[in-house]
């Protein structure tokens, strides 16, 4: 897979990016991050390449044509253009999957204040969103959506960490977790993890992951229950 | 405001966060963000911080003590501790407010398989997770944090980009936008916005923030429809 990356802030790539699981990707030829700067479709000499929104408003929109010009010197045919934005569909797992499935993606990270919508409208086949609150740039959006798609591209995860069974993966949350001193300021290891026996805590952590989901997000607890999760209840 | 984010990568710090709002806010003093590295509170002089969970399972847990010694070295009483985790509270615009509110907040980034329960429990105050997909590790969603958090403070966002009727602050998604040429592409503004008639454009915007959110987000729209929403109708 390759992520063409196209901001306004191609310095920030790979940033935090380089980083464990990504650029491990990178060094093993699975996956490619490149930053591309927008800056160099602009419409003058002096990087021109946003303008203040026709009928008023604060800030400053990303301009139509330099984004046009850059998506389009990219894009190839199977190529998917993903614009980071608030207005987009909220990123999950689910769509971290689909987007995984993906030969060459190219990345706009919005700018804050929004893109021309006849831009979004011409080039933009998703926009996504990476939760109901508002960030200076698209920045940090697209690098978690650079993080959470390549480390489920096969061979970029060791096998001792595979991404199965992780959180998320199937609506529930993590169980708690322990590892030593088995007592830590007077409070114990619960003894079942302790005990050897695999059977005992695979049930153990089961039921914790069901309290922990049921307690926090009940929200999860809900679609486990209509999903999937009934067929887990009757294996 | 101060946060200190405690962090194995504390090179990645500010990072992005340096760009933007966020450097404009530490060069005016309103807040600062400071890396704090946890290998410094490790175990042992090779620097050890996690360690194999017990009861098994794949990859490495922060130990307890570590995280506990930096967690009361940088806490005082008014401090808020925050782990990001993705079994914690969704991040959303109001959670952005509450801490927003804060003086001091020691933000942990979470270790990607996780972080010993007895150390959460004794020492973290809020879980925090930035939504239902798996990231590589905790920076980025701290990242997120930071950003979202310090440009609610006041004075960091100039006049002319005020948080106020941004996305996500009532619950409503951005209306579009459109800047200069009046034509691109053969596809021309809409006219109202050309029409210098603020009432009109004021009407216009806020059908189309209603007509996005509905079609784009019935979850937001429901919200919106059983809350302050109703009151805005009846204005």
């Amino acid at each position: 897979m390759h992520i063409d990356v196209l901001t306004l802030f191609p310095e920030l790539f790979p940033g935090p990016l380089g980083e464990s699981v990504i650029g491990r990707a990178a060094r093993r030829d699975l996956a490619t991050v490149s930053a591309v700067d927008l800056r160099k479709w602009a419409v003058d000499a002096r990087g021109m390449v946003d303008e203040k929104p026709y009928g008023g408003g604060p800030g400053m929109l990303m301009m139509a044509d330099p984004l046009a010009a850059a998506v389009e010197a990219r894009r190839k045919p199977a190529t998917l253009v993903v614009l980071t934005s608030p207005r987009g569909e909220v990123f999950d797992q689910r769509l971290a999957m689909e987007l995984a499935k993906e030969r060459h993606i190219v990345l706009i990270t919005g700018h804050y204040e929004g893109v021309d919508q006849r831009a979004i409208d011409l080039l933009v086949d998703r926009e996504i969103s990476l939760g109901d609150f508002v960030l200076s740039s698209g920045v940090i959006p697209a690098m978690a959506i650079c993080d959470a798609v390549i480390r489920l591209l096969p061979g970029v995860l060791g096998d001792d960490e595979s991404s199965v069974g992780e959180s998320h993966m199937d609506t529930l949350l993590e169980y708690p977790q322990y590892t030593r001193p088995p007592e830590f300021r007077g409070v114990k290891v619960p003894d079942v993890l302790l005990s050897g026996d695999h059977g005992k805590i695979a049930a153990f952590r089961r039921k914790e992951m069901e309290r922990v989901t049921r307690e926090r997000r009940p929200d999860l607890w809900e679609k486990y229950l209509s999903g999937n999760g009934k067929k887990g209840f009757e294996k």
